[in-house]
């Protein structure tokens, strides 16, 4: 068999070449890597002979990571083209005021920890509303606010996720991510086990439109989506805090297609975070981590 | 010149292409897309014959988005490794208070509107920096904290970044992003002008490292730093409003090496989002945008 394939194999070993790169082209979206690595030199070349625009490379894959999509599928506007402008509504703070506000706005921020023991407890579901309504006040590239949030109290409902996280993780702990993974998290004495998933009251599922659909059936850009719903993530864990609940900020890693689908998500839907919420247990323990202080992330430059 | 090609191309088209692919591989980032899209097909068919693994192939575009990196590189742990855990302090409120507080909390944030005209009064370095202590506290994968803030108030350094930025936005707006870009800007009123950049009294710029870097000079995995960035940056944002200040958030396309050069930050980190900070103009003028229903965004299961 083996011997049989060799002769095959050398003699036309161009050819085996070939359809390799040819199935790898219509597989994957290899072509759009290689529209991406190879015409910023001819940009370069062509375009700029003066070699003022040497960031080229990275400026293409900026623009390509925002596309990234046949722009002729997308012809519907985001915004209203007769859009009004109106005056903006503002009430001026003194100074002391500010440094008041922004001295409570870090206090209230800086208690917030990622909690993993739970109290069965139920939450009233207007918090709830509350919570993703502030989330939803986020801004987003070209106004597209490119989230959904699924909020699950049922049951059978949260076991049914459970038991789709544990499998997963299960499988990325004990074999697809490297020893590095799983040692980095050791420290957080995390495994595959997370039973706060049918503790916590509600489990918060957000997720990310990574391209939009008009009433006509047609695609919308989402420029930006993954930034976007990340940054209503960053307010949704904000609420949290802010009205005295707790949440752990979980990235449920390869259990997004079946979650996805248990939820009857449409496909444009991908899963980004899923986040119990509730109290936590009154024995609630969390990691003594230290932050990083202002001067490690700060530079001032008056 | 022609003629004499064509035959020679004729004859070694083989090795044109096999070069062209070689070239592509070592080029850019090809092998990696490779390594994405062919490996779960083998995955599936060995490791998974009862096909219970469908989305193996997404499933493992997560897991390589997440390491992105040759592992051997990262071999250094991102937390201590006797961390201890302590008891979480927590105030349980009643909820009446829950409710009052979530209410509370949506109507700071459902004020906050994106403003692109600023006084030039200047704000008090304090609430700047208890600003970006809040958002420092965001929660990151394996606690990595993968961003930097700089904070510009020096007027020569504002007017730089003003000049990259109207330099690399002309030519976005003129060249390299298609009309559906621009037509779905225009009700927004955007050009490539962007006076606010010197008017506001502080532009913060958040970088996003990309990896870390250990005081051995070895380098440490960021796990997720794009989420975990954006995070931050929402809680930025809502610190901004909470405060009483005006942002406008702005993804600087394509300015991110040139800003990061002139600010001398390290190859490691990205620029991700540009902040004028400060407050509106006197007759500031917002767009006229409504905001999604919490129907539109909300799905309960209960």
């Amino acid at each position: 068999m083996l011997s049989e394939a060799v002769p095959f194999c050398s003699k036309y070993w161009y050819h085996i070449v070939i359809f390799f790169v040819c199935f790898c082209y219509f597989y994957g979206d290899i072509h759009r890597q290689i529209k991406r690595r190879i015409s910023p030199i001819f940009t370069k070349v062509f375009k700029y002979p003066d070699g003022i625009r040497t960031d080229q490379n990275e400026a293409l894959d900026e623009v390509t990571d925002i596309i990234d999509n046949d722009e002729e599928e997308f012809m519907e506007s985001a915004l209203p083209k007769d859009l009004k402008h109106v005056p903006y509504q503002y009430v001026k703070p003194n100074e002391k005021e500010l440094l008041r506000r922004a001295n409570k706005f870090f206090e209230i921020t800086n208690a917030r920890r990622t909690i993993r023991y739970f109290d069965e407890e139920n939450v009233p579901k207007e918090v709830i509303r509350y919570i993703i309504k502030a989330a939803g006040t986020a801004p987003s590239g070209a106004h597209t606010e490119p989230w959904s949030f699924v909020a699950v109290s049922n049951k059978t409902m949260k076991s049914r996720i459970r038991e789709i996280v544990e499998r997963e993780e299960e499988i990325n702990y004990k074999k697809r991510m490297g020893k590095k993974w799983t040692s980095d998290l050791r420290p957080l004495r995390t495994n595959w086990i997370k039973e706060y998933l049918t503790t916590a009251p509600y489990l918060i599922l957000v997720f990310k439109q990574v391209y939009g659909i008009l009433p006509n059936g047609k695609r919308k850009v989402h420029y930006y989506n993954e930034t976007s719903v990340s940054i209503a993530c960053g307010i949704l864990l904000t609420a949290i805090e802010y009205t005295g609940l707790v949440t752990l900020t979980s990235t449920p890693l390869n259990c997004g297609p079946a979650i996805r689908t248990l939820l009857g998500r449409p496909s444009n839907e991908k899963l980004h975070l899923l986040l119990p919420v509730g109290y936590p247990a009154k024995d609630a323990t969390v990691p003594d981590l230290q932050r990083k202080s202002l001067s490690e992330i700060l530079t001032e430059i008056e």
